[in-house]
This record gives structure tokens, sequence and C-alpha cells, in this order.
């Protein structure tokens, strides 16, 4: 269990909330898209998406050395993942919702700066978004080491939401003749799209025709 | 155009970026999960994930009286809106990337309470998850409308941001035997499931059945 602070306490509807380790691993774990939270110089807040990695206790983010990310060497920022999982739909405006599972990340961001530390944060974040693909391609290269920044956030004071089942209604509601439930939703492979400069010889990875976010026990 | 200002102006890559309000409002049309960023009292950034929708210029967002997002009257906050359209398989680790379309909003949240304009921002939240759903739901009461925030961001300080297409990869590497392509992603809905408690002479909405967001053309 994590343990709960002023900043992960949920204050609102605190039944769908949990500090356990294992439930917001597998929502870290399903996910590979964050949005990041961290105060710009004018005191004003800026959310930026980009991609992470979780490697025990740490979560890595993608960044650049040129980006609002990438600059300052560390930093308080709140890190931000969602799963959708559904819509809600209820038989009043009010009890409209989504099913979800959320986790909430605050801590200061170490910016990694060991090569090794970096190399392996890096095909962690390949590896996390198509398992099997990090033995595939090249690796980094100094030059393209250097231009990447990795921020490493400890996975310390960190809280997970979940929202799942039925709508649930005002008692006086049930009898309306209006369709309620759920609508769930699930981001989809499509096809995929070979680069036109492939070479047709070079077959298409079972990882890549299988790719499926695990979806933990937690999601069920 | 939205004017670029210092915090909309893209450091990097700065070709994927634009301020065209058409290309801002069809992903914003498009999405309906955001992530809020905000300062909390300690100085510290919060993000917390919640529903939205445009109403021309104004950006609604859920919050609710109990939670952070409801507790204060105006605040500065910064959304945003990612849509996920795929994974880039590049030949080299460094190039991987993905497809999105992102918005990010800066502007200071007013908080809601003219009970006409919540009224309406509550129906616009509803009807833009599910469009054709408004008509069909028992609206708010005087209880449900006080104990929900609503808080309205002016679109004036904005930017979106767009990687589409094939992986770029190094000159030199387009020879390695790696599959190199794009998995396109899309939130696909599933089945839906009827509230147990549902009565089954209601029928199933063409709303629901045939629910999908619009795709832009931003997003072809």
């Amino acid at each position: 269990m994590y343990a709960p602070t002023d900043r992960t306490r949920l204050r609102r509807l605190p039944e769908r909330g949990s500090y356990d380790r294992q439930a917001v691993h597998a929502i870290l774990d399903e996910g590979f898209l964050c949005h990041v939270g961290f105060v710009l110089d004018d005191g004003r807040p800026c959310v930026i998406p980009t991609g992470y990695a979780r490697a025990g206790e740490t979560l890595y983010l993608h960044g650049s050395t040129g980006s609002r990310l990438g600059l300052r060497p560390g930093m308080d920022v709140c890190v931000g993942v969602t799963l959708l999982d559904g819509i809600v739909l209820a038989r009043s405006a009010f009890h409209h919702s989504m099913n979800y599972r959320s986790v909430v990340v605050f801590g200061r961001a170490r910016r990694v700066s060991d090569p090794r530390e970096k190399e392996e944060a890096l095909g962690a974040l390949v590896e996390h978004i198509v398992p099997g693909r990090g033995a595939d391609v090249r690796p980094g290269d100094r030059k393209e080491l250097a231009s990447t920044a990795v921020l490493a956030v400890p996975l310390d004071e960190v809280s997970a939401k979940v929202r799942r089942g039925d709508p649930v209604d005002e008692e006086e509601d049930y009898d309306l003749p209006v369709w309620a439930g759920v609508l769930p939703l699930e981001p989809t492979p499509g096809a995929p799209v070979p680069d036109p400069r492939l070479d047709p010889a070079v077959p298409l990875p079972a990882y890549v025709t299988g790719w499926r976010r695990a979806r933990s026990a937690a999601g069920e």
C-alpha cells in the first residue's frame, strides 16, 4: 500500500480510491500515455502529454531536451494516467458518468543523467508500448541519447481511482422509460500500416499483429 | 487563428503545431476526456481527469463542489486533450513515436454560477459525450445543479499539436531488416451493457448502437 497524503487523499467519492500497489501498477502498466502537470516560471500550470514506462517503483517520462519538460533538472510534477473503460448512461443527466481507472502520481521529477540508466529507461519506454519490440530495433546512439530527456518520478505519493459497473440512478428514476447501461470503450488496433519504404520481404512481427494492452485483474 | 503566446508557442517540432480554430475545435469536439492542471495552495501542480464540452469559444469542465476542481471561484488552469491515433514503429528506438492530435488550453477558469448557464453547460456535457442523449434523460433538478461545479475556460490561449503518418528514420537505417510502420489505434465501442434493472421493453437507442466519435478532417 502507498501511504495516503494530503494530496492523494480523495476528497470526493473516496470509495473509488485505492492505494494498493498492485492496483496502481496494473493501471500504469496498461496505459502508456500520461499527462504531466508542472508549474511554469510565472507560477501558472502547464500540462503536457507524453509517453512513460514503469520500472519497479519509478516512473520514467519521455521528454526532449528542447521541450519544457526537459528544461529543468528537477521539478515538482503531477502525472495523470487515465484508462477510459466506458460511458455510463443513467436515466438522469446528473448521474451520467464514465467508467475509468486512473492513477495520479505526485513527486519531484529527477532528470536522468547517468547514460546507462537513460539507455535502460529509453529501452523500457519502447518495450512498454510494444512489448517485444526492444530486441528488434537499433538502440540509441550517443547523440540520440543526449538529445532525449528522461525524467524519473518515484512512485511514492500515489493513488488510484476506479469507477466500474452499472449506472446508479435515483430510486424514483428507475421507472423512467429511458435506456440505461454502459457503452464499453477500448482502444482497439486497426490493421498495421507498413512504412512505404519498407522492404516487403520484412515480415510483420507477431508483437504487432497481436498487440493488445494487458487488461489487468483490476480492470475486470 | 488563435494568437500564439509565450505559453502556446511550441518549443519543439513547431511544424507539428497549429493555431487554427477549426483544427482546434475539431480535436476538442472529437475528444470528451481532458486532463486539467492547476496549482495547489502549496504551489505544487495537480492534474485531474474530467469530462468537458465545447460551446463556441468556451470550454466547460465538469467538476463537483466537493472536489479540488470545484473549490475555487477562479484559478489558472491548463487543459490538455489528447487523441491517440496510433503507435509509430521506427527502425531505431529513438524514432519511435505516437500519432496523436492534442490541444492545450491555458486560461483562468471561471466557476459557472448562473443557473441557466450551468444547466445548459451540463446539458452540453451529456450531449457532447453521447449526441442525442440529452433529449431522453431527466434534466438536473435544483439540488443536483447545486452539487455540481462547472468551470468555464475561454478558448483564447490555445494551440494544437498533431503528428500523423509514417515513421521517419535516419537515412542509413532504412536498410535494416526491421518492420516499420504505424499501428493505428481507435477507441472502439463494445456491445452496450444494459443496466440489470432496465425494463427489457425499453429499446436500445440508435445513438448508443451507432455511437462513434466524429473523426474530423484534421484526423485523416
